[in-house]
């Protein structure tokens, strides 16, 4: 397996856990009315499990298909195994509710063993959690309560699958095992000069099969695509048999249904292997800041750049709160006061001419200084780039400081934006009183974009209470508001009813029917994405 | 109702139908062995029908639904919506045989009058094909034959449903309804200085809704995108309601429901309106011809061009035998010898500068020589493009001259297609003696391209029969050779069984499944895309 384990109550490497500075600090209290006394995390012996409810001779047919080092019932493995990485999840962890934890985690080492325990688990209705990175937002990996009428519940962890299996450097195709983390994904490519070129948030520890499976959309998509552009075939192991699809980059041989797997989050099957398309790593990579003074007007500027290029590789834009917040030096930001801040990033393989990091940083400038934006230099562009990844520990400092911080997203066509930015912090702010909430808009297209919003407010008494009320606003929002429910998150449990409201009762009999047909015994993560038959 | 009815024997308007050049009788004579004499076609009136099955009272419950004006069984409706426009189609035709005749054709005003008639057609069994501009070339509008147990077939003639809806000029959005043919399309756009930039073969009879039931692909695809990458949302009535998808350019909720509609070929509900992402019309077009000696090293660049860019908007290689077969004037083709065509075409909105005509031209030039390709400037492109559309009134002609001339298409990746070339001129040649095998790449993709093939044969006794082995063992060798069994003509009926192979049978039964939840009384394009359930 690929990698050191994560933190279990909080992100990445304890090592590098964050204290606060002392002016996050004054903004907690004097902005927020942050009160609350540090509250550390319970310790990992004193989270609380529920018993194992799988027998001994059901863990025991499990051990008879993949081996009994590889079904493991330890508290360490459960709790490690518990939800995932959505600020409720934590906070939950922290306090040591531990009451979402698998029986057993099982560990397959091939497509056939988890195709055998796909079948075992059918016939003994043993709930089957598959289980990457871990790094679900959306309760996409949280157990099925006891009386849901399993027999128990297992966390599928595919981090024995973890093999590059194939590069056709001529098709530009890689072939890889769904428990193959990221940056492993990236240092097997760069043995062969190729990246894939996805960078989410969750990039230090998600996996491969986790990204096609929750369609993941990293922060250089405006360069290298969404995840769900880069899947060009896929096995997947179901309880019904095995699907292996994606003979050419695109067909017309009816729906495509490797569209159907992506974005299935193990509801339907278990993605099994992956053909990815893939780059040649870039040779030149540039990062630059520029400054818009209003939302609006860099908005415009983005859709200026989706619309008629050239697409840098990575573009964001904040809006002024976002701003504001984000700049550990305000005067960074140029002469007009804090406008927004758009990030641009170039990566290339060519040197000079068409296509060169030279050649779409001049005719992105050409565009954003006709849209009335103002160049900043490369400096915010390299502070960005050099922080991309350090949010979530950020947010661990936040939740043991007595303030809440979530991130939630959604996407829509340009001249509906506005629409959902207002309606989105409309209903935060009707729910959570005063929150600080920041957005930037971080993927494009031709079409439209994605909102991501962060919120920070000071914790309640019950702030997981607190926090799904805030969420469930925002959903209501987004759907009265016309936007999908998620842009790159994904449904798990967190999306699922708003996610019904978006495809409306037609959409959901569909997800239903196929549902049935692949998983009849209902085994596969229940709860998430699909909604129960009525 | 937009457009003139298309000739109903052949393609298109008869008053351009072509005369067959003396040079191409003499290839047909000498090279090919075509004997027959000239057969025309039957009169109109000279097809012969089956009697209208469909009940008086059933009519009459159509025509309650549409008004009695719009339901049809005149003689002349029902030969006009007798088949597609695949050569078997048309030697059908031709013979007079009007076997598989919609028994009525039903024209709805509205989403609300399609809707009713699946009702009532689903209460009476009636088998109903969704009917656009009736291009279908792979058996996609083929009615039920008379004892499969349906009470009567009409063809749900989509072509009242002709409207643009809406232009949102802010996201590039047009929402059009389905019965609405290309050039009208592109007409009513022009009026707001966009464009789909859609131009398959079919461009001049199409309509959109066909184009997304079928995952159609155009000659600009390289630059504008297959017809599925235009489609960003859709409204779709099934006889268990309504569907309304596409609330944002992408989204992680869930699978992508969209396609799934896309390339469903009329069997799991008819398309009532079409989102669609459009662009800004292009001021500047050019196009230009250059050569490669070989067509493995034409495909070697058109695939640098794919993975390096700059895509052209067109880009089409032929092969040796296309590319000799072409040329009207084969010294047009350069110094060593006929080689191998690329026909390059540019599109741009911008005069200079990034993404200019000059920039991408610049561009690609430099890839192409560096290839090996050698320029023959503007006239072989000029020509291409003037004759873009000609290819189906050529098909009438040697029809009429005793020859057989059908086009199959595949795709897969790159690394591949030397494997599927060979493999599909080997089944041909077997199948068929010594027929004339063309091909060309015509549609590319980073990780692969598709191979559009052209065949030309003397008639036998039977000619259907004849093409008929030749497709299906087309068709085994496409399975066999791992690409896929149609790129951008779809399934219809002559693909299914090829298709069921390519998917395999857990993904047949996902069809299956989502085609008894959609349509349980299974009336939709019956025997189209989706096998029988065993």
């Amino acid at each position: 397996m690929s990698g050191e384990p994560m933190l279990w109550s909080g992100w990445g490497d304890p090592a590098l856990a964050r204290e606060l500075p002392e002016q996050v600090r004054a903004l907690l209290r004097d902005f927020l009315g942050v009160r609350a006394p540090d509250a550390p995390a319970v310790g990992l012996e004193s989270v609380r499990l529920p018993p194992v409810a799988l027998s001994e001779p059901l863990l025991g047919a499990l051990a008879g298909v993949v081996g009994p080092a590889y079904v493991l019932t330890s508290h360490e493995a459960r709790v490690r195994h518990t939800r995932g990485k959505s600020t409720p999840d934590l906070l939950r962890m922290r306090a040591g509710d531990g009451s979402a934890a698998p029986d057993a985690v099982v560990l397959p080492g091939s497509h056939e063993e988890v195709a055998e325990l796909l079948r075992v688990c059918s016939a003994e209705r043993v709930a089957v959690i598959p289980f990457g990175g871990g790094t679900s937002v959306v309760g996409g990996l949280t157990a099925a309560t006891p009386d849901s009428g399993f027999t128990g519940v297992v966390a599928l962890d595919l981090g024995r699958l973890d093999r590059l299996l194939s590069v056709d450097p001529e098709s530009l195709v890689a072939s890889f095992e769904p428990g193959v983390r990221a940056p492993e994904a990236e240092r097997l490519l760069a043995a062969h000069g190729l990246t894939l070129g996805h960078f989410p948030q969750s990039f230090e520890y998600a996996t491969l099969g986790g990204f096609a499976a929750a369609r993941s959309s990293g922060q250089a998509s405006a360069g290298y695509g969404r995840f769900d552009d880069m899947v060009v075939g896929l096995t997947v192991a179901t309880p019904t048999g095995t699907l292996d699809l994606g003979r050419a980059p695109k067909s017309a041989a009816g729906p495509d249904l490797r569209q159907l797997v992506l974005g299935s989050e193990g509801a339907f099957g278990v993605i099994t292997s992956l053909r990815l398309r893939v780059r040649r790593a870039p040779e030149e990579r540039r990062y630059e800041g520029w400054r818009f003074g209003t939302f609006a007007e860099g908005t415009a500027a983005v859709r200026a750049l989706a619309q008629e290029g050239p697409l840098p590789t990575v573009l964001r834009l904040s809006d002024e709160t976002e701003t504001m917040i984000g700049l550990a030096k305000p005067d960074t930001i140029g002469s007009g006061g804090s406008g927004c801040l758009l990030i641009a990033g170039y990566e290339s393989t060519r040197a000079s001419g068409w296509g060169s990091v030279a050649a779409r940083q001049a005719g992105a400038a050409a565009v954003l200084s006709r849209m009335g934006g103002e160049p900043l230099g490369a400096e915010p562009g390299e502070a960005w780039e050099h922080g991309r990844f350090s949010a979530p520990y950020l947010r661990d400092s936040l939740l043991a400081a007595g303030a809440t911080v979530e991130t939630l997203e959604t996407a829509g066509f340009w001249a509906n934006l506005p629409r959902l930015y207002d309606a989105v912090r409309l209903a935060l702010a009707g729910a959570l009183g005063s929150p600080l909430v920041m957005c930037h808009v971080s993927h494009v297209y031709e079409t439209g974009a994605s909102l991501y919003f962060t919120v920070v407010v000071a914790q309640e008494g019950d702030p997981v209470a607190q926090w799904e009320r805030a969420k469930e606003a925002a959903n209501a929002a987004i759907v009265t508001a016309g936007g999908t429910i998620t842009h790159h998150h994904g449904v798990g449990r967190e999306h699922r009813d708003a996610y019904a409201a978006e495809v409306g009762p037609v959409g959901v009999s569909i997800l239903q029917a196929v549902k049935a047909r692949l998983d009849p015994a209902g085994i596969l993560n229940p709860g998430a994405l699909v909604p129960p038959t009525a």
